[in-house]
């Protein structure tokens, strides 16, 4: 078995990661007493925070320190210590890992870098290590990572400064909480800093860096089953175990929890940049992103947005969903909001005075019911019209969120503005999401403000820009089609031996299942390519099929549009001269002659399993033109017919699909069929590889598709 | 004269502005003694802010407010006072306007609403009251605006509450400072609060409302005068006087001021909701973006960029310019980095060991040369590694800009790592922008290392994403290529009457100037195209020709590959008969007989002289496909070939011009020198309105272009 996939399918004992975060003994190896010194920290973080159990240090030169005895080696300890902080070089990580093992340690976080990042050599022995830790049920965290942190117990398993009184310890106690999962030990930091300073209830905080033994899967099944942990933020470079993963965030979803992630690397330049420093060599981004994204994981571009999408999720009482209110305090401000919205594609319901007689009523006749509003200044003379709006959108069904946006000004003026939207919000308990942004930024706007909004469960963001991105990025979720095509009943009858399969032997397979082909039969010899062309009528395409043969018409394996016997014979002839030329030695199973398909919208329809994490579908534009532009959509495949036709009307060239310039609109729901047919297909043959179906012709309205030619790729 | 085109000439007397801005006698009509009124208001700022100047109340129904006594109407003001600030309803403003320039005043700002923006009645009050403004000489600002605010004179010509502290007017006046000009009040005001907040140096803030007499280009003209504004921060829906603009910008450009603008209103449901709120009428977006970039000015997208980009381009030396260095201390971060910046398109340098002494040197030898650069945590043990780092970086000639983004976790932290950075920078006085970014926003940075690293020339952003946008904002000015073609030095002998000028003459007319077109020549006969067919040898093209035929093969006007005297008969006698059923009535000029142009890759070329910004050039690809894909660039009409070339680059479907798929690379010399040559023509030949080359075949290279259609439409 090779070393992913037996990552992909490690399990660490049950109940490892519970003992690690709530451990009764730690143990410190490399005590110190030298401030500044990792074994320093390390002890000088337990104590600050008032760890209660045992701590045991092991420091072979001192009888103690800090009047606490020292131990001169690991084979001193006392059997069964829960956490083994390792606060030593690189040089004596793996026999301290092996010492700890044998003295049926729980859990050991390994600081140290120097292992898969650093070359073969470490590589070697991180490996060494993971064998260790499976050979003795011991969960390893680490190397090159900075431990962890879990803030309703005051409890740092790290070496980085961490101070949690004890009423903090309780405001992380009292309410929901994130929980933070980073590979990278540095992002981790930024994290908790950042969602600290926003008052945000934290869990947790674990870095798992090289993840040699213990992946940020574990913990995450761990804060999956921890109640009070409602979201989990996410910094990843690579998913180790994506099958798990994608469990996991669909065991989230059951749950009502929210998992955000921010996935560093998606760039061809990253891509490379990555090997050099976590030794995580990254997966294909825009197919994780795809079944991520599907399994109910919102994405975040930057670190900013998963912040931003992280308070959202966790202190609003439902996802942004449905339309967005935003009601704002001047003419340009919504022109910016129009053209920010355009941008996201956040779509924001039109409204007028004639649908909207609560919100006509609520407004001076000055003020045009509109999306966005535009409230003018009119709130400084008459705040009760901030409660008033408000309350007329909260019971409005069109809109699944509302964004205020205000003008702050100075103190005086937010005590003006924000006393009637915390009214509105107190008295009504709006079911939607209710986010209040400042546009000038830098205001001074009295903290107690800010902090009443948030214990209402309303964010409060530094610009309106920041909360339309972090309401768009969530919107999707709340508004995807949840249903599922399940996997087909029947699977295909595939050779045994893996390859590629030609094209007449993919399309006998594959007609049954519905895909349309054009009439066509294999032909051996030119008399017979005659008659089958004779009983086929009108013109033929003579294509030559091997299995060696998956660019055919690079080879003259192809001839297009040949009619009658005289020029099929001719045809017949040059292909076989081309082939003989260009692609020697290549035995074929015989021609294929197939009625000529018409002409229509040349559509790309194809099917990929990714090994590591699974079935995708791919539809978009043919031709070189649209396949320069890249005008695909990769697909889970799983959606059904309907959602797919949604997805059809993203592509750039959607127009071309619906009749552009007086041509007849496309038969999009059959092309929409055959997708989710081809994606039912992949879920239920895992030996399938690739499906490319390329080109698909699209007629127009009810008179189908046609794939003019069919690959398929076995494992 | 129509009202835009007087608007578009519309200058005010010289030194009106100044006038305004520096006014030795004030008036308020409508002064109040009412607490919260808009006359109490603004009376208050004057005198909270230490007007030394005259001032002079008007209110018939009190003798006195607060000690200063009023006139009872306008007709009591001395003469040649210099600006009037009215404090009074809409219904008196017309009035008092015709009042007030009775009494020779200066300058009036009309706060007041309830003009253009709200309907036909308020329109013509609008152009009433800039009739009395023209023919008084008088400056008017407004209506439907805040007025304004000097802060260097504490000067505040507003009723939003102002208060400048003799201490704060000092910190504007000592160096060279942003000024704001907004024709929305409330983004003025926004941008204010958060401008300052930064502690950035203002000039003045300038809201122009309805801009009935007086437009956001009479004020950027006086502080371009003003030696003391260095950078302007500008948000406008609509340029009243585009090509004054247009000059202003190259003016500013040539001095080195920053002109920086913000246009909300760029979608089309922004373009819907414009017309409603200041009575403005977006003009063409892209067009607009096109030439002012050209001028010089950096478009912002965002409010939150338009302080970022200001802030930069005010601290910093100088702009940021070739590639950019990235010091960071994660190679989560380094992903990142590289991510947004393939993103944004932002060039990061590549660098190694061998090319980077100095920087090789300055690192730990465990520590990669790498862009962007990923010190690890390293700087906490040896703080130098900041300074050392940097020094190299400034030194490096490959880098335009650097950016650090440090973790600064908490004032501890910030202790270590800032002192090194701000050594470096007080030392070197490097020549290039460096921007200091925190990671972690909310972290508890000491407030002296901000003030310090700013006094330093040194912006410090809140995150490095938005540093790297503002970035990459301002970048494409520096790096732009500044040569330009001059206007070609002969025009057309253009018809005298307007409207279009059909193929064989538009061929006529260009053919002369270099653009190549087949061979081919007009027939009135049946005779006469055989005998012209057969002078040109091969297959023709017949094409319709008259001025009514603009789209002439929609109604059968067009017949391809006619090859051969028969042949031609039976085309001739078919197009003759499809014209009489679909476009009767039309007379023709003849029938164009083209030699066929062979296949290659097919683009569109045009030209267009928007009324309001003047000439640009488009080039794009052609054909269904991409037309509906709209893979087309937008150009000034002065560019040169090779920034064509480079325009043509950024196309999506580039790869089709490169020898896609191994067909041979087109000549895309050829196409930029039509695209050039299309943009002098367009300079130097005012009644150009559009040419259309459509389409335009490029062949391999070293094998030209060939325009297989031409339209010109004139004045």
């Amino acid at each position: 078995m090779s070393d992913s996939s037996q990552q992909a399918s490690r399990r660490l004992p049950e109940g490892a990661v519970r003992r690690l975060l709530t451990p009764r003994a730690i143990a410190i190896v490399g005590a110190s007493a030298t401030p500044g010194a990792l074994g320093a920290a390390v002890l000088g973080n337990l104590t600050r925070n008032g760890y209660a159990g045992e701590i045991h240090l092991i420091n072979p030169k001192r009888a103690e320190i800090a009047g606490r005895p020292c131990l001169e080696s690991i084979a001193a300890l006392p059997e069964g210590v829960d956490v083994a902080l390792l606060a030593i070089p690189q040089a004596g990580v793996v026999e301290a890992v092996r010492e700890l093992a044998a003295r049926r340690v729980g859990a050991v976080v390994i600081f140290s870098a120097g292992f898969a990042e650093a070359g073969e050599a470490g590589l070697a022995q991180q490996r060494e290590i993971a064998r260790i830790a499976a050979d003795a049920g011991m969960l390893v965290q680490g190397p090159n990572c900075l431990g962890g942190i879990d803030y309703r117990q005051r409890l740092p398993l790290t070496f980085i400064e961490v101070a949690i009184s004890e009423d903090e310890a309780e405001r992380h106690r009292s309410q929901p909480a994130i929980g933070i999962l980073s590979q990278s030990g540095a992002m981790m930091t930024v994290l908790n800093t950042t969602l600290a300073s926003r008052g945000l209830p934290l869990a947790c905080a674990i870095s798992t860096g090289n993840e040699a033994a213990s992946h940020l899967e574990d913990y995450l099944d761990y804060l999956l089953d921890d109640p009070d942990t409602a979201v989990i933020a996410m910094i990843a470079e690579q998913f180790r175990q994506p099958q798990r993963l994608l469990a996991l965030a669909r065991r989230a979803e059951a749950q009502g929890k929210r998992l955000i992630l921010l996935h560093p690397g998606r760039s061809s330049a990253a891509r490379a940049a990555a090997a050099t420093h976590t030794g995580a060599l990254a997966g294909d981004h825009a197919v994780m992103r795809t079944l991520v994204e599907r399994a109910g994981v919102v994405l975040a571009e930057t670190l900013e947005e998963l912040g931003d999408i992280a308070e959202i999720a966790l202190r609003c009482p439902a996802l942004p969903s449905a339309g967005t209110a935003i009601v704002g305090e001047s003419g340009a401000f919504k022109a910016l909001c129009l053209d920010l919205c355009e941008a996201l594609e956040l779509p924001l319901p039109t409204i007028g005075s004639a649908d909207s007689p609560a919100l006509r009523e609520a407004l001076p006749p000055f003020v045009e019911v509109s999306n966005p509003l535009d409230l003018t200044a009119q709130g400084l003379v008459d705040p009760q019209l901030y409660r008033r709006t408000l309350e007329a959108l909260f019971e409005d069904t069109r809109f699944g969120t509302v964004l205020v946006g205000l003008i702050q000004t100075d103190p005086v003026t937010c005590r003006i503005k924000l006393p009637p939207v915390l009214q509105a919000v107190r008295e009504r308990r709006p079911a939607l999401p209710l986010i209040c942004a400042g546009l000038d930024e830098g205001a001074e706007i009295p903290a107690d403000y800010v902090s009443e909004l948030r214990a209402l469960g309303v964010p409060y963001f530094p610009s309106h820009e920041r909360a339309l991105r972090a309401i768009a990025r969530l919107h999707p979720l709340a508004t995807r089609d949840s249903g599922r095509v399940p996997p087909a009943a029947h699977g295909l009858a595939l050779p045994e031996q893996g390859g590629v399969i030609p094209e007449y032997r993919a399309k006998q397979l594959l007609a049954p299942l519905g895909v349309p082909f054009g009439a066509g039969e294999l032909a051996t010899s030119l008399t017979e390519a005659q008659r089958i062309a004779a009983r086929l009528g009108g013109a033929v395409a003579l294509k030559a099929q091997a299995a060696a043969l998956s660019h055919k018409s690079d080879v003259g394996g192809v001839v297009l549009g040949v009619e009658g016997e005289t020029e099929l014979a001719q045809a017949w002839e040059r292909l076989h001269q081309d082939l003989a030329r260009l692609a020697p030695d290549t035995p074929l199973d015989g021609i294929l002659v197939e009625r000529m398909g018409a002409a229509g919208c040349e559509m790309i329809v194809g099917a990929r399993h990714d090994p590591q994490w699974g079935p995708v579908v791919l539809v978009g534009f043919g031709g070189v033109t649209a396949e320069v532009l890249r005008d695909v959509r990769l697909l889970p495949a799983d959606l059904t017919p309907m959602a797919v036709r949604r997805e059809l009307d993203k592509l750039q060239g959607a127009a071309l699909l619906h009749g552009h310039r007086g041509r007849p609109a496309c038969d999009v729901n059959a092309l929409a069929e055959l997708v989710a047919a081809l994606g039912a297909l992949m879920q239920a043959e895992p030996r399938l590889v690739e499906i490319d179906l390329n080109p698909v012709m699209v007629y127009p309205e009810g008179q189908g598709v046609l794939a003019l030619d069919a690959l398929i790729l076995i494992a």
